[in-house]
């Protein structure tokens, strides 16, 4: 006879059972939609559809073909993803680390899959503003005032996601990557706060989470450097904080789930914020 | 003044603060995994590697390439993935349903993440066998009893993950399929006690959910009728629940979160068990 | 005892081993090139380098991934590209003949490999300029005037070939779509003075073979409908005429082997114009 | 006025005049086709089709979606595609090569495209059977005897086909590529005859152009070494000979013209052999 591992009274089987509400972080993966066009672009068609063929009982089956970068979409950056003078976290050689055409170490396929406590920064919200403007840095004073005003703590581990309203934008297209405008976000200072408080992983709305300035695009990332290079911390990339926001969740279980691509520097993601309901 | 919404008292977050233990449901994705030919085969490459040039800050990026089908790996089935006699569930008209490209209705994207109770039904454990032979058809009587000795209910509401030992085959590659050997699964009758309950999601550990004729292909597939054109149930494919089995982990929170993909008929996924630790 | 077929003295290869000089008319293709955002974007990577393993010999071998629509560089359209009121040309029903997901009639492996006169009109030249302006429509007089100042005459089965000059721009990338300025080329009355002409197929070196009204995309294009819909004339798009222009070329062996791509709707290629050294 | 450049006269043409015969010597590019699993799947789709939206004017376009390695169908090998003990042809650095991604030298752009002498030689005629054996290893000997029954010369810069006969079996899909009966064709010695002969390109109607061994797979390529790495001569694979051998074309015009795909170590192809009519 089978015999159940017991798990009467299993307290998060029970806490969803009690009703949960889902808030969903992810942008909808679109042909056409806005994305750097340093990764490939994301396509998908479907090679069959029905009334191509019909089985003889009636049957048919239509599918997709999906050519994709990695970093499109709302994604993560894998510690892989990025390295600096040569070298990935932990010292790695990232030139070696690549040979053979995957990323063996520190590819998306080692992040575990995440459900963790999850905190909002809504900086534009404390700000007073419903977008930040293209270029502006939020500073560490900025990260300080906005969680103190949230009244929510910061813990060791947590995911920290920041508002900075630019994921408005995202539905005008090509503005929504500031190209010329610049983008708001930390800097490395920001980054630092954000390290010295030992978070699991960070995100924001912002097509490069951090702060690109007007005309720079990505040619310095100084955020990324100290988050993924120095600190290991993953990085989540245009989140669509709205609903978030607007609801005033600050506070939330965050469940986010790498595709395990083997060898990958990193994946589309769709992150949701889970509370009771 | 910034107010969150007060969440003191949160009962999903302080079950997750209490520890929660996560299974990975989910095959990696590998370029030579085995996977149906009827889909586009999975391909990862890395278009640039750390090595290939240096921004003058010492930073470098690398990246992604991805071609890939929907149903490979692990992944979800959207409703719009098989028709029959011209009609997908709701009675929708399955070629018009298409045009465009995209499956508007009963897409991928119409499929709402899900955090709800799961349930394993170990069927090879219960009928003493590590792996059931190519073609079982496992049958209603066989789920009834394995529900029965695994002293667990089964609710409208909740996802089904049925256990064939199959998935032991996984890593052999191209056996995986049972192209001559056909597959454990269930047959209509199967499907039909499932929807009879209610469910909101099936899976299994097999390429194709059902059971495989030896020697039969897909070509008749009466479970996925049942499931997707009549009853509206998600089937999740290709599922690793081994470990799930092994623990005798038979209920659990389940975590299913499907790429929003615009129009797609399915997605790969990396469903999650969660149990509190 | 194996018999050759004679070709003692075959014309052709006399005059290929007399010497011969080729013209590539084709554009490379690299990542980032100018292409219409209508068809999947052009990319290209290696999966495999050298360095990323080696055989116990001693050898290695690198490889590509390629993901692209055909519609892109420098390509030719087949008859299947273009419908009109639900038709393709010989009156088929469009809708009817993509059933299945290939164009099996008038798709591009219909089109036969060219190896044929071919004739360059060299407009802007003719017209006294470097470069057309965007929008310009290249008359039926303007075509007539400079195939007389080129003492050339134009037979039934050439392939004729326009210089508007816009493909000076090609290297400025975005520009080169003319999305704001438009595009210079024949209009409806030009295609129709070609195809009284019973030419074989047409080219030119712009995006869209014919002009592109600023501002208006490619809302209407009705040189695609004369040629492709009504009288069965290939046209080859985004060629490369400077070389053959400035070295006044107006009369060669035009050489176009498309992919032979089953179904497909048209295929980048790499046409030539070759003439005795 | 315009004044051309002379061509009264051109010998080439008036040979194209005259009436040419082309036979195709290209495979088909197919979904399913046989390929080698090293190289990604060739997939073609159609994201948009005839019916799927209709312009105001009552046009419409079809598209087309490919992914693809470029050792797939009938292809090219780059001089970039095999290194040997860490060098490519020239005693470049076979890993500094592939810096950035592209083979900037000895990439598959910096094939010239061919208008030559090309030679069949015929050995499977010669030796009296429609196909050699999988793993026959065709010698310096049977390529001497085969030109000598032919009649035919063999000069500097001729492109050679070896037909085996092995092509028959495309069709049969994956014994084509001989996985466990191996494949016929030269070994080192017939490479070495060749390029004694100081040949331009070298092609044959199978996967890997040299013999396979049975069981052996491609662990040992040495006609790929001596051809691509010493002598910096082209290859060209999986070449449908069939039309050819049986018409007894033995000398020809061979036409190639390479995609034009910047840094890839090869590409698909479709050469055609052209004679007088």
């Amino acid at each position: 006879m089978t015999t159940s591992r017991q798990r009467t009274g299993d307290t998060l089987l029970a806490a969803v059972e009690g009703g949960v509400t889902t808030i969903d972080l992810g942008r909808q993966l679109r042909v056409g939609m806005p994305q750097s066009p340093n990764h490939p672009q994301f396509w998908h068609t479907l090679p069959r559809r029905h009334g191509d063929m019909l089985r003889p009982d009636g049957g048919s089956a239509a599918n997709d073909m999906i050519s994709t970068g990695t970093h499109v979409g709302t994604h993560i950056d894998a510690l892989a993803h990025v390295s600096h003078d040569g070298k990935l976290f932990g010292g790695l050689d990232a030139q070696e680390a690549g040979r053979g055409g995957k990323y063996v170490e520190l590819g998306v396929h080692t992040i575990e899959p995440m459900v963790r406590r999850g905190i909002l920064l809504d900086v534009a919200r404390h700000l007073g503003v419903d977008v930040l403007e293209g270029g502006y840095e939020i500073t560490a004073a900025d990260l300080e005032a906005t969680l103190s005003a949230e009244a929510v703590d910061l813990r060791p581990g947590d995911v920290v996601l920041i508002r900075s309203g630019w994921g408005r934008r995202f539905a005008e297209g090509a503005p929504y990557l500031g190209t010329t405008t610049g983008v708001p976000g930390i800097g490395e200072a920001g980054a630092r706060w954000l390290t010295d408080r030992r978070v699991h992983a960070v995100g924001a709305d912002t097509i490069a989470f951090e702060r690109l300035a007007p005309g720079g695009g990505h040619s310095l990332l100084p955020a990324h450097r100290v988050l993924l290079v120095e600190q290991g911390v993953y990085i989540v990339e245009a989140l669509d904080l709205e609903q978030l926001g607007e609801q005033r969740v600050h506070e939330f279980v965050f469940v986010l789930v790498p595709l395990n691509i083997y060898g990958a520097t990193g994946s589309p993601v769709r992150p949701l914020a889970v509370v009771s309901a």
